[in-house]
């Protein structure tokens, strides 16, 4: 069983860009994985193939009409298709490690990029299509977005990565932002390694590492102990 | 006087991708802003080119040299370049509206793309990087966060967006989550654009918004009340 992520979009000829890369692009050629991307204005009637028009009630913009986009939804994962629809939108409830790690147990995703303004209201309710944030910034689209929700989601596909436990120490996966890592030089610019490091004394290297991240978490992300 | 990025990373070529479509790709055609990537391994000193070393103390992954990444810092913002310097890191602090405005009235940026199991703390301190996270989420590396900021911060630099007021109702730009909007066909699949939206009463049409913007505010992102 592989993960199939289809895209929705204005902008197919941006993916698989970044998702095609590296270890991601490594798995999509293993088989672990599969995405496509779907042209929105190929669903649109008229010869303008026009996919937007200006929102009710007045305002800046242009919102995605319902009927095409439901269409494209459609033809794509008609009735039965277990895939969760996705739109990618900053009204949406923010990504976390923990949905993208549900995701990727999952059969796949079905992912709509908005543009313009928004999204007909309508057929985000009609197609129940959960809206997903990336983050509390606007972006000109929905394609990076899409990008970065399958980017989280599949490196935790089982197989996408080699060592199976390099997910354990990393940041959010125990709540705790990660710490800080070192490398050789020995020496860089007058700045040494911590002596812990290479003191070869495991219980006092994972006593440094977690006291290190509290220590981070507390500064920067007060909020991640909260919850 | 443009907004000038610098992107260093061990993928260029997935550069500009989608910061080149669309009004981004227009702003850049345009002179408002301009981007260029880096290919990291080119400041590496060995025939393999090796930018990555083990984690001293142990550890899954691999972690950036101090040294290479200094010297790509350094050929790309010798001192005096005005420009921040940018992390993209899950451990960051997170990305904002407001931070996006900030860097979009600025000079450009200089943005580190992170690989592996994470970046020598060393030079993260000695090059003063701002680490900034896109989410609570981790990522295969940092590029795509790059063009998440860039994007978020591009589509801010006055003349990039046409409309000089169609950042005015967007999502977190006064501190709520956007109101629903809606489009022709009058009626989708048996339902009907909220009367009040063709009312023509404009007074009405913004009392509405405004309490569906608060309402799903409420209920989505309780967070961003308190704030």
């Amino acid at each position: 069983m592989s993960f199939d992520a289809d895209v929705i979009t204005l902008f197919p000829d941006l993916f698989p860009g970044p998702l095609g890369a590296s270890v991601l692009g490594r798995g999509m050629a293993d088989g672990l994985w599969s995405l496509k991307a779907t042209q929105l204005r190929s669903f649109a009637h008229d010869r303008h193939h026009t996919v937007d028009d200006t929102p009710s009630g007045g305002g800046a913009g242009m919102v995605l009409k319902p009927d095409i986009l439901a269409a494209a939804i459609d033809a794509i994962a008609p009735e039965g298709d277990p895939r969760p629809k996705i739109l990618m939108s900053p009204r949406g409830k923010p990504l976390t490690q923990v949905r993208a790690r549900e995701l990727a147990l999952g059969p796949g995703a079905v992912v709509v990029c908005g543009r313009f303004e928004g999204v007909d209201q309508r057929v985000i309710e009609a197609r129940q299509l959960e809206e997903i944030s990336i983050g509390d910034y606007v972006l000109a689209g929905g394609e990076v977005a899409a990008m970065v929700l399958l980017e989280a989601v599949v490196r935790l596909i089982p197989g996408v990565l080699g060592g199976a436990d390099s997910h354990a120490d990393e940041s959010f996966e125990n709540g705790l932002l990660e710490y800080p890592q070192y490398t050789r030089p020995q020496v860089f610019e007058g700045r040494e390694i911590p002596a812990v490091l290479t003191s070869g004394d495991h219980g006092k290297i994972a006593k440094w590492r977690r006291e290190r991240s509290v220590e981070l978490t507390k500064a920067r992300r007060p909020d991640l102990l909260e919850e």
